[in-house]
């Protein structure tokens, strides 16, 4: 066994991780934006991927504007059922805000098959409907985040915040240009990289710094 | 707008994406062995990470035994609730199989704070008192894999299939090593990556492997 066995005890496991993340990245020579900083560790936490630390791209105050809009009362939307279930949801509930997902939802897959459009996009026609401020994490179908890009467009949806990291081969960097595009706050994972847990631990970083900076 | 949009229907987007894959495999220069490829396939799907090619890691016949396992009513047990959510449940269900996952049960928080370890880690001795055969998705926590492995070498479980796939920094490359000591049948991805994902994509590899090969 080449490798040694680090003691940690359960409840500082994350501060460890961390710790060995900041100093990584120093080795690294990469120097992080103290604002963005929160998000782009967690990401790192999540996928063990340094190269996050130089694709994630934040339009400007998209942290401050997801806090704020949570705050004001902004719910969450997902392309997919991991993302939703990635999300803490009980961190996300003391701020009186949800998640939505409408992929298994019966009218999405009839509305998919009748556009001859994934259920993903689908999804996104339905959160149009939605009579509440939204946040939209897409970690995995860039049909999903091209039909958020068309709604926008359209003045038919005006995200809080856009989450855009789908994960992949087809269309994904497109989809992502598209959204660098817009006049709307967002955070994107450039090329082809992302996922479901990386949406989840975007959402979970922007509610943690809500806690952190509670009450300031 | 320097990348072009690739008009493909939605029911052929996972193929395309695909046989992308497979083009820049050979481009690497890269060679799979046929029966991993349709893992290590869907977990590069899922990532856009060509380095699973290398840190995949699979026990001999790992595929076999983990398909044949599910046929004679072999369940998985996972870590987290995000790899449940992951896995294709139509599919196993299909085979009579189904997801087990603990941590949100109230026992398993108790005996986690008793035995000052993590709820990820209590779930597999909660997995343990299981009367079926079993297979462990482990996608996230290290503390898991390691409880996993000693209650192997307590006689106490006997898994089908070890898919030990944490990702993070304290203790995963160790956890990982110490499952490549077994003699129970695994894949594990080497290294400090792998995730949620990742362990919900090698489930459904293997699910999806045995509707391809079904009735030969």
């Amino acid at each position: 066994m080449k490798i040694k066995y680090e003691h940690v005890l359960p409840m500082e496991i994350e501060k460890r991780s961390f710790e060995i993340i900041s100093e990584e990245l120093v080795r690294r020579g990469i120097r992080l934006n103290p604002e963005l900083e929160p998000v782009i560790k967690r990401v790192i936490h999540t996928t063990a991927d340094f190269e996050y630390a130089e694709t994630l791209t934040f339009s400007p105050d998209a942290v401050g504007h997801a806090m704020q809009a949570i705050r004001d009362g902004a719910c969450i939307v997902t392309d997919t059922r991991m993302v939703m279930s990635g999300i803490n949801k009980n961190t996300l509930e003391k701020y009186g805000s949800r998640v939505y997902n409408f992929i298994s939802d019966e009218d999405v897959a009839e509305s998919a098959k009748k556009n001859q459009t994934t259920r993903s996009a689908a999804c996104m026609d339905k959160a149009a409907g939605l009579n509440v401020p939204l946040i939209f994490a897409v970690g995995n179908a860039p049909t999903a985040l091209i039909r958020l890009y068309e709604l926008i467009q359209e003045g038919r949806i005006c995200p809080k915040l856009v989450i855009g990291v789908p994960v992949g081969f087809v269309n994904v960097e497109y989809a992502k240009e598209l959204i660098l595009k817009t006049d709307v706050p967002y955070i994107v994972a450039c090329g082809r990289k992302g996922g479901s847990n990386v949406a989840a631990a975007i959402c979970n970083a922007i509610l943690y710094r809500m806690d952190e900076t509670r009450g300031r």
